[in-house]
Order: structure tokens, then C-alpha cells, then sequence
């Protein structure tokens, strides 16, 4: 099995051996923390072993249930916010990249809904289904959430418009709390079929639960590929060592960077179907570590894209940034190669024959080196191919990195006290009775 | 015809009155050094009044041009990167916002390629077009810019063998250089009807050249309205009055904000159609900016999307960064009200009737008092509406305003030294001759 791997030389430049002798102490304290479950937060830790105490009989239901979306419906409908959508979004780019969202060959096309509150999308989005089957995922751990409640309402009615009450009840799957909450409720009394989001794994950290598996199930993403590549992470990065374990070593690094003056950390991708993953990441490094006045700040960029946008500052402009770069080593199936032209006027008949992979990773190279040189500290996390069993990898190594980080950071990686004041305002002022 | 307001008040616990005093001859000395054109780049200063001074001729062709591809083609191909194909995007999303790039009414369907070097995503547009009609603009000032130079050799090729050589050179519409460079020559060789990209307007301001209008005209959007905001704002902006003009208000709050310490503005939308034109907003900005170690990083986020993400960041980490919030005040038309239901499980039925537009906007309302109460200042754009002609003010507004900030910052806001460097790697790794 292909692993993943951080390559650190392009932070050389920026932080001495000792450094590392320094902060080795620190991080391996909040790798304890941890693994003991001891540290601020420890009631959440349930996606920590989530891998491998995986419930097989709930793995059963999802692919049943999944199984049962693709036989009664074209279209399925996600709804959720945060949490609830942006692991299986990324997971779905990830592993079926589609050109604006259109699966080949007549599989389940899934739309995202819930997201924000844009009455433009939803009636766009309701003619775009217009008479296909569709089904339903909500999830939702309260069944309050603003967003993803309205949206549900509509499509609930929807669906019950459709097919009565009796046949909107088979094609509404709803994934929630275990016992409490709204959405638990009417999932009871109308006889949803209900999957479980765990009490110990929040909502960022949630994706290799039913929040994300039941999507990616109805979509064909191979659950044990996926699965299969999170368990092995697990099993990788249990090693104490901080020189030896890539996610201490990311922990470390971004770090050693914040502690001496660095701001922004952007993840950069340089393939489309990178880019909810790097939303996903986001969140959970954001929403992880963005409190009590701290943290870097997390940002994303898409390359060859932004160079001739971002390019400029990245380059020149203020230095509070580094770079944390995913490379797919192994190119696509029967890639496309570069056409000869009689008259060469571009110039460009010398690549002739090449693959627009093999350009693209020159020109990852060629970036990374003039940004390194452009005192842009580089990480690089190489990812050995596109796959679900890399993409496992993936999920758990920046899950895992992410405690680690927030521990070193010194703040609870597992709250998000900072959320409920704009939600307090909005509902202030909607009169909320 | 309403116009777009700037609302400063959410920086008022920020920025004390003494302080807008003290940098207003700064300002007003900035707006000088563009008013009579001898600052740094003064060379590149075509854009000023280009919405007073269109060529009515140019004009007329690139009507004809778009009337000619629509009648020709159900798919347009747009390539071009950066500068070249941002302003395109952005206006295309915000006049005529879709589900993923789907028109409604068999309109024109338009796609841009050459904006990355994924091989994977050219084979999927391929097949996307099928066996439909297609024209292609190619928009590149010298013709060999990589990554639409490539995507240029895989279109060309393909309009080649549909159409032979004859029918291939009636389908591409060449935007360039007036008289130099490989596309230039190209285009007189093979005779492909050509356009020109001005040699005083720089790539990041050339949406309302050729380069933005050909596409939005043959995608059917009214040019003459997006012109007409853009010749409002150039009056309206020509004031000198620092506290009058809303270029310049905006131009010093943001220095005002960047000289106490804030290193991140974050541009905030809450419609999906708003998502490039903060892509566009991020090259103005940053590539005008970002130089000789100085500029506020810019960002962007999607309210409510990422109040479930970054909301935690926003509202309690590090305090580093500023907001500024753009509000489309009027609702579509025909909007969705929430439905009622009978059960009510989740609370919400006191909103049943209002729109989700409504809702939108007290969740803006509530966002913004709770970020400023986070210490985050807020500056608001106000647009009246989503309309060609607001969108042409606010072009003209951010082009003007970035100018102004780019001098009061100290910086040549109209060169981009930096983004050579990764090129000249990427040439060298990939063996140019």
C-alpha cells in the first residue's frame, strides 16, 4: 500500500536543527496528551481510534442504505453545513472529480444543500433535479442548525409533494444525534431510516463516520479503500518520535514557523479536485486552532491558478506566510499529451508529447524553489496517488496533526466557543420567539 | 440609477477621527499622483477613464463578434489566465448566476480553460463539449503564456479536425497584443478575427477591454449597462474629497487598519455569485500590492458557509485581520419563502413566509455587530442590487480604490516583478530551448 509523506527540506532555510532539539520536548508532551486523553478536550476523542473500532454492523446499514439510494434515485440530495458536508464534498472531488459536479456514465448525481442561504441556489438547484428521482441526506446533529433545517424544509416538502407522505419517508435518510435533538425526533416519529454522528467526534473530525460515509457510499466510493487507508495511518502514526513521525513533524514545523512570526499557512493544491479539500482543511485547522487570540490563519490557493493571481505576493509580499503544498506524484490514466503544431509560433513544440502532468510537476518545482527563495517556507506533503486508500491517509494524518498542534499550540483543538455570537445576533434579530 | 455606498461604521471603534485627519493629505496626495498621472506606472493607466473613452468601433465588433459565436456555437471555450479570463468569470457568475455553469433557456455555455495545467480537467471539458458547436476565444497579450498556450494547441487542434482549417479559423477569436507577439502573428497568419488588449491597461484591469467584454457580450450580457456603471463610477469618483469619495474612504481605512498591525483583509460575500469576484478582487489587490516585502494578505470567505468554518478564526483568533462585506441589498425576484410545518420539531416555523434573502441578510446584520464585538472591523459595500450596471461601478470602484492604495502603501501598483520567478524555473526543469 502506497503511503503518504511529508517532505520538510524546503523548511531548511528557515529553521535550524536546534530548533528542533527545542520544541521536541513540547511536542512530545502534546502527543502524550493525546494518546493518555488527558489533554483539554479529551471527551471528543473518539475519532482518534475511529479506524479501526469501526462498527461493522453500522458499516453494513450505510452500504445497504446506499445501495438502496442508487436503485430509487438519480439524484441525492446532502444537506448540511460545516462539518456535516465539507468531508464528504472533498472526499467526493477527491476520489470522482467531476467537471462542475456532472458524474460520468449515468451514476448518482449529488448536490450539496444547507450550505449558506442563498434562495438563488435552492430554486436553481430544485429546477436543476426538476423531474428526477431524488433522495435525501440530512444531517444534522441538533436538527436546528438555521441552514441545513430550511433547506430541509424545503426539500421535505418537496418529497412529500412528490411521492406522499409514505414515499418521502423511504428516500429521507437522516444522520443525527443518537438520542437527542429535533432531528432524532421527527427522524422517530416519521420512521426515517437514522445513522448516528458519535457524542465523542466532532463535527470537523466526523467524516469517516456516517456523516461522510453514507454520501460517499451512495456515490460508489469504495468504503473499505477509504477505510482501509485511515487504519493504516492509525497504525503509522502512533510512533512517538517526532522525527520520525510525519504528523508530529507537521505539528512541529508549522509551529516552530507561527512561533517565529508567520501568520498564514496556505495549503496549495494543483489539480481541481483538491479544492474541498482544502476547505475541509480549513475548517479543521481553523475552527481547531483559531481561538483565544491565536493561531494561523488558514488559507488556500490553487496553482497554476493563483500564481498569476496570489502569485505576485506570494512571491514579494509581505513574509508572514509559508506554504503547505499537496503533490500527487502518479499521474491520471491515458493522460492527454501536448500536440506538435506546424508553425510553433508559442514556441512550445519542445514539449511536444509530454503530459500535462509532467508539466504541471515542474511547474510545482520550479514554484516551490522560487518561493523558498522568496523566504516562503515550503512544506510538501506527497500523496503517491489519487486514490480513496490515500485520500484515508489523508483525513486521519491532518486529524491527528491537528490535536497535536492545537495541544502545542496551548488551546482546546476540540471546542468552538467563537461560533454561537454571530448565531446569538441572527437570531436576535430574526425575533426568534 | 442607484449606485454602491461604502459604509465605514463598523470601523469606528477602530479608527479614531484624528486618525482620518492625519492621513488624509496622504490620501488626497495618493489620488493626486493617479489624477495627474506621475506616479510609479503612470505608463499603465489606461483603465482610468477607458469607460468615458470606449471605441465605439472596437465596441460594435466585439458585438458583432458575440452575435457571430452565438449563432455559430452552443459553447463558447474561453482561455486565457489571470487577468485574462477573472473579470470574465466574475461578471459571467454575477449577471447571469447558474448551478455549475448550466444556462438556463439553451443559452450560449461558456467554459474557461488554460487557467491551470490539470490534464484531467481538459479531458473532461472535451468531453463536456461532446459533439456540440463550439467557438474559442483565446486571450493571451503575448501568445505564449503556458498554461492557455497549451490549452490553445489542444482546441485548435480539435476545431481543426471538426471544422478543417477554413471552418476552424471562423470559430477563433483571437484578443491580443495590438501589434506584437506569437498570438498576434498567429492571428494575422491563419486570419482568425482579432482584438485588441490595450498597452496602458494592465491584465488585473482589463476586465471592461476586450479581454471581459467579448465573452460577456456573446454569453448575452447587456455591455452597454456594465459601461454605463463604470462611466457613473468614473464620475462619481473623481471628487478629491477624501471624506466625499468612497475610492479613497476605502483606500485609507484599509492602510488606516494595515499601519495598526491588521495583515489580512478577508472580502466577505453571501451569495454564491459573488465567489469570483472576490478571485478577481484577490488579483487586484494582492498582485497590485503585494511588492517589496509590504500589502495586506488578501482573502476571501462565503457567509453563512464559513461562519461553520472560519467563523471560529474570525470571531476568536489571532487579531490580525479586517473584513470587508459585500451586501446585495435587493432580493431576486420571485424569491422562496419558508414553508410551515405541521410538527414544527425544529422551531423554525416563525420564520415560515420570510425569504431566504431576509434571512440572509439579518444573519450579514448579526455577523458583522458580533466580529466587530470580536474585535474584527467591518467595512460594508453596499449594492443595491445584483445588475450589470452595479457591477460595472463596482469594477471601477475596487480598480480606482487599489490604485490609490497601492501609492498611499508606497508601492508601484501596476507591476508585478514577482511572478517571473517561478517561470523562470519552471522553463528551466522542463528544458525550454
Amino acid at each position: 500500500m502506497p503511503h503518504i509523506q511529508l517532505d520538510l527540506s524546503g523548511t531548511e532555510p528557515f529553521i535550524r536543527p536546534e530548533e528542533w532539539k527545542a520544541i521536541a520536548p513540547q511536542v512530545e508532551a502534546a502527543a502524550q496528551l493525546l494518546e493518555q486523553r488527558c489533554g483539554l478536550g479529551a471527551d471528543f476523542l473518539g475519532w482518534l481510534d475511529l479506524p479501526v473500532r469501526l462498527d461493522s454492523a453500522e458499516l453494513q446499514r450505510i452500504e445497504a442504505a446506499a445501495q438502496r439510494i442508487r436503485s430509487q434515485s438519480e439524484v441525492l440530495v446532502v444537506i448540511g453545513i460545516g462539518g456535516s458536508y465539507l468531508g464528504a464534498q472533498a472526499a467526493l472531488e477527491f476520489c470522482r472529480p467531476t467537471l462542475r459536479g456532472k458524474p460520468s456514465g449515468g451514476a448518482l448525481e449529488v448536490f450539496f444543500a444547507g450550505t449558506h442561504l442563498s434562495g438563488l441556489y435552492l430554486k436553481q438547484l430544485i429546477r436543476a433535479i426538476g423531474g428526477r428521482d431524488f433522495s435525501v441526506n440530512i444531517i444534522s446533529k441538533s436538527g436546528t442548525t438555521l441552514e441545513p433545517a430550511l433547506a430541509f424544509r424545503f426539500f421535505r416538502r418537496l418529497l412529500e409533494e412528490r411521492y406522499g407522505l409514505a414515499g418521502a419517508r423511504e428516500r429521507i435518510y437522516a444522520t443525527t444525534d443518537r438520542s437527542r435533538g429535533a432531528l432524532r425526533a421527527l427522524a422517530e416519529r416519521q420512521g426515517y431510516e437514522a445513522f448516528v454522528i458519535p457524542d465523542d467526534v466532532g463535527g470537523r473530525f466526523s467524516v469517516l463516520t456516517a456523516v461522510g460515509l453514507l454520501p460517499l457510499a451512495a456515490a460508489g466510493i469504495p468504503l473499505d479503500a477509504l477505510l482501509g487507508g485511515a487504519a493504516k495511518a492509525y497504525q503509522r502514526y502512533r510512533d512517538g518520535n517526532v522525527l520520525q513521525n510525519d504528523t508530529l513533524r507537521y505539528a512541529a514545523a508549522r509551529n516552530l514557523l507561527y512561533r517565529k512570526g508567520k501568520a498564514i499557512e496556505v495549503l496549495v493544491s494543483y489539480e481541481p479536485r483538491l479544492f474541498y479539500l482544502a476547505e475541509w482543511w480549513k475548517q479543521l485547522y481553523g475552527e481547531s486552532e483559531g481561538k483565544d487570540g491565536k493561531g494561523l490563519f488558514p488559507a488556500s490557493a490553487q496553482f497554476t491558478t493563483d500564481l498569476h493571481s496570489l502569485g505576485q505576493y506570494l512571491q514579494d509580499g509581505r513574509r508572514h506566510l509559508f506554504e503547505t503544498v499537496l503533490d500527487i506524484e502518479t499521474p491520471e490514466d491515458g493522460a492527454l499529451t501536448v500536440p506538435a503544431t506546424e508553425d510553433d509560433l508559442d514556441g512550445l513544440n519542445y514539449l511536444a508529447g509530454k503530459t500535462l502532468h509532467y508539466i504541471n510537476r515542474q511547474a510545482l518545482q520550479g514554484t516551490m524553489e522560487a518561493h523558498i527563495e522568496g523566504q516562503v517556507p515550503n512544506l510538501r506533503l506527497i500523496l503517491p496517488e489519487a486514490s480513496p486508500q490515500v485520500l484515508g491517509q489523508l483525513f486521519y494524518f491532518f486529524e491527528k496533526a491537528c490535536a497535536v498542534s492545537g495541544y502545542l499550540l496551548g488551546v482546546n483543538p476540540f471546542d468552538q466557543p467563537g461560533v454561537e455570537a454571530y448565531k446569538k445576533n441572527m437570531l436576535r434579530l430574526l425575533k426568534q420567539p
